[in-house]
């Protein structure tokens, strides 16, 4: 392999496209997760989630998918999660009426345009689960406000659509059956562990229904760790096999270890969302995530909330042996810890070999806190009235209501 | 409070001083770590971990700077942590011969007071400790080191100097004496615990040793947990009341926990530098440290490796009453997580409120690995053999006479 | 309920059988575990784990069967556990040739029947697996082995029999329809988890043809912690259900936590048999598994290797509303706690209420320590080489071979 | 070392005593704690912790006695804590009134000296800590309460006295001095860590006032874990040392894991006293404490509460190099392990070797669970109000405001 990182394939050349590069049994790295890292970079809000900062920050959108395409991806998701009508004036949010979702997804789309011009990427308009499926609205309503964005996906032509973080198979087939009316490549994700979507249809049952419905591509997203991600792709992947129907596979996992999950995923755990911390997988974990994922026949392999720049380059590193190069962000980074042979004490230079951080087993350092949680158990889903969102702002009695509900769970202390 | 959060001075006026900040008995809030921040963004490498990335990609080390001064630090320190000419030539590092050391101080100087004028904050320029020093030369020869990087700080005019991460009290007495050669406030932290300098030299009688050497702010960063830190500096607190000499207090400790560290800190944990992410520590760990520090006298309040901007915001909300202002980066953070209120799913509303986070013992959802490990313990410091530096890259051959060395420790699967 | 406790009934009445009370509805609370209980005291060894204290120090065996009894025993086992000839002789046993199988198991019922004339319990005889069986010897062979103890049980006169710790349901099978040959009650419990037997035979499918075999009770002992035991006991049940069978259900589970654990057990564990004092259930932990057990229609409640005389005294203490009474050991233990209202100390009396117990989350006071380990999993079962039993003492020879096949697991420093 | 373990010297001989041997530099190894083993098998009450079951049970406290005999212990201690007067009647306890004090202290006796004729061990009478001391008396009223206890030693000629499980330096000192007028040697321990006596006396401050009192031996017991106690002890040595006196000195640590607690000691950990299991110590733990128990110039080595048979078997078998012999219970007990060569399966057989035991990190099975607990810290000793003890019951109304006192900590579910 070249000691000179480069990306893949010279940047004038016109890209191969997505379906191009997996038919080829190329690797297609994704890129890592958007909301949880501009969270803490000061640049969305975690409750709602939403990706105005395409607009009211776009340098620190751009600066983030620069650093995915140095760190190896090659695709670009547009930050357009949670970027539907509904979904920007739910529950007292300002953006639909301040901004509009459709300035939100045109910003979103010229950021990541741009950078992908700098390497070997696609970009990939990406759509996500709505308020109003959860609201319980029909087929007609959920889709018209996934073509909303679409028609703005096909006006500033991106390379194919994602539709990602689904919890319904339901209302995942309807999204990919809206984005197929564009004509472009569908990849789509289930945010869904092994026991399956939240009404209990289990993967490989899902991964037919995508397939039927038009997708490509099928796989998981977010919700849990790297290995039970990979558990539920292994059975979409025996569910199609079943089914003699033929999808590229993908999965796009938390950088969170979620062995505690219940069916909602790391939503329902006590940590959700800001105390993930001592969840973060290392760089070492996700070498191992990448090996098994190849090894499993997936081959779009990338990350979801969590997974940092460094995260996406430790998939390209160990899958560099396939692929013959290594991303650029390695050339501030040598394989298995390698560069600690710069250090200047004498014990961490000892530490420059893959036997030591392939065995470490890191301490939390926290001897006051558990391994693992109870998740909350509500045990409600698309259906329950507590479901049913609003576009007035939560009042201060529905959250007495709420905190009185709550039971306090095995790691809190009252 | 004014609900729309502000920086907390007309940027047109001319900004206050250091000093004249903290003799108002204002709160002073640093910045957080770079090195591990943009190591994870793919610009830094692990081992030297030096700084070129001032040269090679300011746009991300504007952004970072950026990223901070929005979450509320009011001193933007120079990216020149180890931009001395001996480190930048130590063990094989090229850039003391392809950039040089002028260069790297330069473009940080450049970056950082460009970002200052966006907001109310200082550009401090910073010194750390040295190759030199650490094998064993004299004085005069250390001295000049520090002049080298002076020289770049008084042409470039900044706002003040620190002089940070030294772990022999002697050389960071040189160091402040060197900086206060410029007439410039100077600030000084070590990077050392409660049982002092790697000679045994306590807290105490090194702050007081600093102070005489003309020091304004005295205190601590970097190396151990924020809680370990605040006993440090509470020490130096009382070794300078016993001298009866006066200082501004400061401490910038790691967003790591560290309960389980020796006298050497978070180098010598078995998992420095690539397994730390169970210890990062949450927003409301750093809630309660900027409490602490504020109750303890600090004034200079932030951070060292592992402060993200969330981390640096978390202290400027937490001592908002006390300052009457919320930083930039607020406007996309609740305090307490009052935004989950905008979610989704009722049971993250419930999770809206400080009772909540305030209480919850996060798990580390890593059930096979221990919560403290056993810091490596060679027991060497400055004037051992192993700590002499090189030029020349480490060999193959010392590698592996390093290796047999290691003994494997507590949570090494061999 | 009076306050004197007292023994359900008058001990100069006929006592009832085994049947008799199950089928009136009554609950029959089991004994604890022997061998372990044992090797604390210092009579039995580990690694053969055979009876032959019951020759040897008779006083001993006396004193734990009286404590069981004294804790609401209505069952005391002989101690009998692997006393068959073929174990007594394995691998270099000399309880075989020294004292002799029908010398062991007779010393056994004469004791258990001693004591059980001090209260309201009745003798087991108790059968186990064989070396025969896992030697892959054939059904006539392995039947007359259990003959032998047999033999003794019915010159004895025990009130009924137990085939106890089986793995493999072909020689659980075996063995009831040996005991049914008696004419007496039988009942079968398998040392399996919710897996299956170890030639994955599932425990609904275990349970259907060991009533077949002739089996009056079934159910689980050994192996797995008591919520594992439970889950096993109910896809008993409802492979009964299926079946339209009807047995009485019995759980007998280890007293350590094992969430760890595989198909085969805590015997996998690394922990086991001398480190597992860390995972001891406390009594308030049998309380809750008491009550899950009879919730999910368990009327033949006790416990295996690890249940000492107070957790078998927490069975009964649970139940002691259903029951109506107390067991005698419990005028020396107050419900949840209560004596502490007595103790010295006012944060120690504040203790003294249920509330306080039932919500502790024990800390282990390891902090070099993980909550979980990887079990050994070499993957043999009966028909492997591995398994072949041998009279002659393992060789060194023997071991150096297992010690090189023995990879080094998650916990264990090398 | 003779293969045939037997027990020291010939037991028609007359024994020689303690100081015989200490002064001899032999190691005398202690006994277990009885009231904590007692209470588990169901013979002692929690709360109030009195030893009636001396005269309730003989039979039980003459079995544990034998299993320490036969385990190695050279010491047998009448079962007399707290079987004081004053202890007796306290907070409604009935044995004073129905049995007396008299009564117990003389069964104790009698059943220890019964015992120690079946080996080489003498019999010790021991006192312990008032509730007289704690309400406030006054010396000669303290005094009179030990003198009612030696009178009974001194009638059955006891081999030696133990002043034990003393909180406060000043009582101790009273009970050496009331325990000398009988002319028999005097061992005391305390119950206290490093940080010295709950007045703050520090540890060797400590020794050197009980050495001046009378006491030939000196040293800690119960409280803390076998860390913290060798810790402890060796304070103790360099105060002696310091003062220029001369003492054996003396270990009886808890078997439990405590590296969490405060000054007071397991008393204050949310786990005591039912719910300590995750963290009783496993004989490799004592391994390694009696190792450095002899290391550091302790010569009576033994245990206090946690401590089973199994556990002072470790101590005599980590000791038999030194000692020329090994325990009678080691007829069943293989060194490190060596038993499990005939264990039937092959990797349990591997584990049969010192590398193996002596490196295991041992999981707590508890993942829900911390690794540390808070202690409670009420921070009263004797002298407040809440420590006067008191004859009547502790009332309901007492008992709840305590609870309403009693905060909530780290480790309880709300």
């Amino acid at each position: 392999m070249q000691s000179q990182p480069v990306g893949a394939s010279p940047q004038h050349a016109k890209k191969k496209g997505i379906l191009e590069r997996l038919d080829a049994g190329e690797i297609v790295i994704g890129d890592g997760g958007f909301v949880i890292a501009l969270e803490k970079r000061g640049y969305v809000k975690a409750g709602p989630w939403t990706p105005e900062a395409a607009v009211e920050h776009p340098e620190a959108v751009r600066q983030l998918h620069r650093e995915f395409l140095r760190a190896g991806s090659n695709v670009l998701q547009t930050f357009t999660f949670y970027a539907s009508e509904d979904k920007l004036e739910n529950r007292g949010n300002y953006v639909a009426e301040k901004i509009s979702s459709q300035t939100v997804n045109e910003a979103a789309c010229d950021i990541a345009k741009e950078v992908a011009k700098g390497g070997d990427a696609l970009v990939a308009g990406g759509v996500s689960q709505t308020p109003t499926y959860l609201s319980g609205r029909d087929e007609a309503e959920v889709k018209a406000i996934f073509r909303q964005q679409l028609d703005v996906f096909v006006k500033k032509n991106v390379d194919f659509l994602i539709a990602e973080y689904f919890e319904h198979i339901e209302e995942a087939a309807w999204a990919v059956e809206t984005l197929k009316e564009s004509g472009k490549p569908v990849a789509v994700t289930m945010c869904i562990g092994p026991e399956g979507d939240l009404h209990g249809v289990p993967p490989g049952e899902c991964a037919v229904q995508l397939v039927k419905a038009g997708a490509s591509i099928v796989g998981v997203n977010c919700h849990f760790d790297p290995e039970t991600c990979l558990r539920t792709v292994k059975l979409m992947k025996e569910g199609l096999e079943a089914a003699k129907l033929k999808a590229h596979l993908m999965s796009q996992p938390l950088a969170f270890h979620t062995p505690d999950c219940g069916k909602q995923g790391f939503i329902d755990l006590p940590e959700f969302p800001f105390a993930l911390e001592p969840r973060i997988v290392t760089r070492w974990d996700v070498q191992k995530y990448a090996r098994e994922a190849y090894n499993l026949g997936i081959r779009y392999i990338g990350g979801c909330c969590g997974f940092e720049p460094y995260h996406i380059r430790a998939i390209a590193e160990e899958l560099a042996p396939e692929r013959g190069f290594l991303p650029l962000a390695s050339e501030k980074h040598g394989s298995w810890g390698s560069d600690l042979s710069m250090h200047t004490k004498p014990w961490v230079r000892a530490r420059a070999r893959k036997e030591y951080w392939e065995n470490l087993l890191p301490a939390s350092g926290r001897p006051y806190c558990p391994s693992m949680s109870k998740p909350d158990n509500w045990g409600v889903t698309k259906g329950a009235a507590e479901l049913m969102q609003q576009k007035e702002a939560t009042t201060e009695q529905q959250l007495k209501e709420l905190f009185k509900k709550q039971k306090f769970k095995s790691n809190i202390v009252a």
